[in-house]
């Protein structure tokens, strides 16, 4: 796979994406887990124009050490479902945004999977970013208390920062 | 909530609904989750017309043993959000077949929540269920080493049997 | 709840909305309060992060007075139904424009209810706040005069305001 | 306007439908408001084929009475629009269930209404036509304590019946 | 109705919209008509906020002497159909593009006219407006040779616009 | 074109239709026109099976006497806006209903026609082929007093019809 | 691959599908080629169940002398483009109806493909499955030319029978 | 039709498309088509504005030497599907992303083909017109050795670009 950037710790997720522009989304799945302080590793595997780098990623996964992997695509988006068939390992599906359809062609492809090999989906774009990782961190955090804690954390604070929004007078 | 069958051992897995109709497709959540010795309760919990035993059951979830929630609801489909609004532990949703927009509206009342409470969701009706089930169980394998062990079974055993069909001649 | 600000007289409306960046829309229900003359007051209440919040402003509101709920949420909007499931009060929901799917989304997950709990809905957006508003101002004006009397001069300023209206040459 | 069946007390709901074939939807308004005591008066008024009697339908309604109008209608829906267009009081929407495009034009023609005529909208179909009448009991509850207390009566009864479901073992 | 530009000769067409914003695409009705040579009126006619200009206006067309009208209206349009419900004249119906839904529901509540009273609708937005300028010409031109007969050469000299269209090299 | 059906006058609407499977829908064209003493005459013209056939129908539609041809067709929906593309008589589009997308792709398909080359289209289904013919009486109505006092006949009936419908006790 | 029914001549168009449930649909494309002398093999394969199956298929199919795959699937449907992403030979893809989203689903995920990988598409359900038929005997019959007298005869053959086509009195 | 801007060598597909403004997107297709050695020749033709030139340059095609055409059109697509009514050479369909519905009507209007005169299509805009020109040339190169060559060392080069894409650290 193109390229892997690995966190300190060993990665228990992995976040991947068809193309260097769908970042613009994933990143923000990679911010909330390094605020959470989940390990995790990320490349850009595209399903169709790298399906055997596909192939290996989620033929390996496990046995490398990931917990949870995270894709997300746009448009017909087979990246989340062929990689959850080549894994027994959770996969979260982000529908990229695209640009003709507003991702309902992106959610769809992912999210309709047939009976048999599942990809639990979040929304579509940014929102849908950080929920993957704020699922994943649910996922770890059931094994790992640190990961729990902060998570807590986290949705403490968000409730906090609601409550102190002050509309104009 | 109004019944609660727990199978043998502790349930790890809750199954909600928000109506007796909603059964025709959770009860493949609970075939599934039988199949792969995942122990699960299910119970009715309506978002609209139960709104207190919903908060009850979210909030003790966590304390009374629970891993996994699934919840499923149809139409302006609330209960899976309000309930991952209510708990740290993953909530996995299943857009329930509605009667006039074919489950539409339950998909996108599921699966586009805002960022911060997550609801990772499957496909519209029974294979959504299904994939659901599998979902849970796929989470519950990553430290439990027998329901990892029926979860590869069981996919072995499926592809086994895509492999076998024949077409007429 | 976050922060409220009363108008002058004891508030019979009171508007929610899940987050600061849905007062841009909400305004506009605001304002056509205060031009009607109706007392209302305002706050932020996020069914997803702030629960609790919202179960007691939604418990709370008859006997702090109100007559009636406005509640303006977009994407999976739970605010409109799930305060309406808590109250008797009539609830009226305003579906914010959402990014990805321009309120269809916040449409479908306002409007669809299950029989039982209902959520007369408005229209997507701008439009739908100031009718959310027009719409509470008709339901207060059938027991106070000073409103009705308000709402029909509205009217006829509105109708009277088109027929001025000239087209270009 | 063709017929009208009025219940026994003078009725401060009207339900208007555009054809008799509505009627198989709206008759779950008539009858969730007679479980509720709700006076309420019925007839078919068609916006396209009887314009004549909805004018003065719309226009009397006030003096003749009525605080809450309900009107349901399919397709290119104008009829609760229309209406709403030449009365003050509110009017609550009912999209019926199309045959080709499942309500979906039913609900957007009622719903999207412009600033300035507000129609507030229910459910596609029977939920919807029960909900219409729900928000009608709930607007005149504020102002008649023996509907305020059939109304929560209603709503405790429903949380009981829910409460009491049992799933199959 | 607010205001009536009438070209030189005695109307055939009458052009009207619900509100000053919808000149912005019926302008192009009122050019492709003055291109033929059809005499036309416009007008601000809503159907929400003047509907008892709209009804004068519909009532009286046929013997002002129009023969034909064109109804441009966005969102919950339902100035073409109501249009039509109170005259024998063709009305043409175009869908002006709405902000939220881009046009979706202007066109579904403005074609799916129930059995009875027709409204032949054109394309969403501009196209649209050229087009029920277009139509209208085309039924004038059936008893009126001098506008056959520029329709004729408006189509020919299109044609030849086309053919002379270059790509880049 | 396959076959042709002249009523007893000369025609002065062609209805035309994609393939046999049509009729079911445009049947109700031809009684509606048989009702107002419109002559017409029906034939099967596929844009993509017979396009000579189609090509032939459109250019000699004028100059065999039509005044208005309707057309209708399902799915991917040519034959409307291919027939207006060869003649400058008025083209009216009714969309059949499709299998699989409900005659949405069928509205599309015709309705959205890009300026230079009108299709006033109606509604899907069976209203829409009513429609059309009374589209079509209207236009013929224009200069032809027996069709006018027909039409008008027609509506006053209709209306009448309505105002005697009653609902159930 | 699970099996493969091989038609006399070795075969230039293979055609896979996801289940046994898609043979409903896709029998049709194998009637086409029978019936244009098209010889072809057939076979399950599964993007999701079996795909290592998938990766062998596409993978082999240029040497084992195929000029082009028909894939259908429904839902999610990913092995058309994942086939096509390995494989140098033309792709054609089906979608099969949905049960829940009448094969909207199913025709976004074939058809949006990113630049790069072409899945050329036909229409959802049993049209797309002869079109694509149709399209792979066009490919073949540039080279082949008794195909190419076949493709002839039975489009001729087919407008025939158009031309013949009766409608009732 | 209108230009026609050959390449050096006989050109082996024609691109065609319905107006200047749909070059901005069909530009993409003779880019790739240029960059794999593919003679081609491009043309605008309209199906509604240029009807007869449309008639003949389907019906030339093939004995012209073209052995595919790739159509282009938005909105109420017709150009595809009538292009393949008259040829029997593959015709590709690009569905130029329209102003109002993004594309969605072009996409149903040229993918939704009836039985018999099939239209593979592409994705809507700029990633459908490359698609076309590779599918294109996926056919060409079933018999043209350079072209096979060319298009597998597109396809590497093009892996080999997201193999070396990085992410930010």
């Amino acid at each position: 796979m193109a390229k892997k950037s690995t966190a300190k710790a060993k990665p228990v997720v992995g976040i991947i994406m068809g193309s260097i522009s769908d970042w613009e989304t994933m990143q923000h799945t990679a911010e909330i887990l390094t605020e959470l302080g989940v390990p995790y590793e990320k490349s850009i595997v595209s399903a169709h124009r790298t399906p055997d780098v596909m192939v290996d990623y989620a033929k390996s996964a496990e046995k490398r050490g990931l917990s949870v992997i995270i894709a997300g695509a746009g448009g017909a988006a087979h990246l989340p479902g062929m990689t959850a068939a080549m894994t027994y390992l959770p996969v979260f599906g982000v529908p990229v945004q695209s640009r003709t359809l507003s991702g309902m062609d992106s959610l769809l492809s992912i999210v309709q999977m047939p009976a048999g090999i599942p990809v639990p989906t979040l929304a579509i774009g940014k929102a849908g970013a950080i929920n993957a990782g704020l699922s994943a961190a649910a996922v770890v955090a059931l094994s790992d208390v640190t990961v729990r804690r902060k998570l807590k954390a986290f949705r403490k604070a968000q409730t906090a920062k609601v409550e102190k929004m002050e509309l104009p007078a």
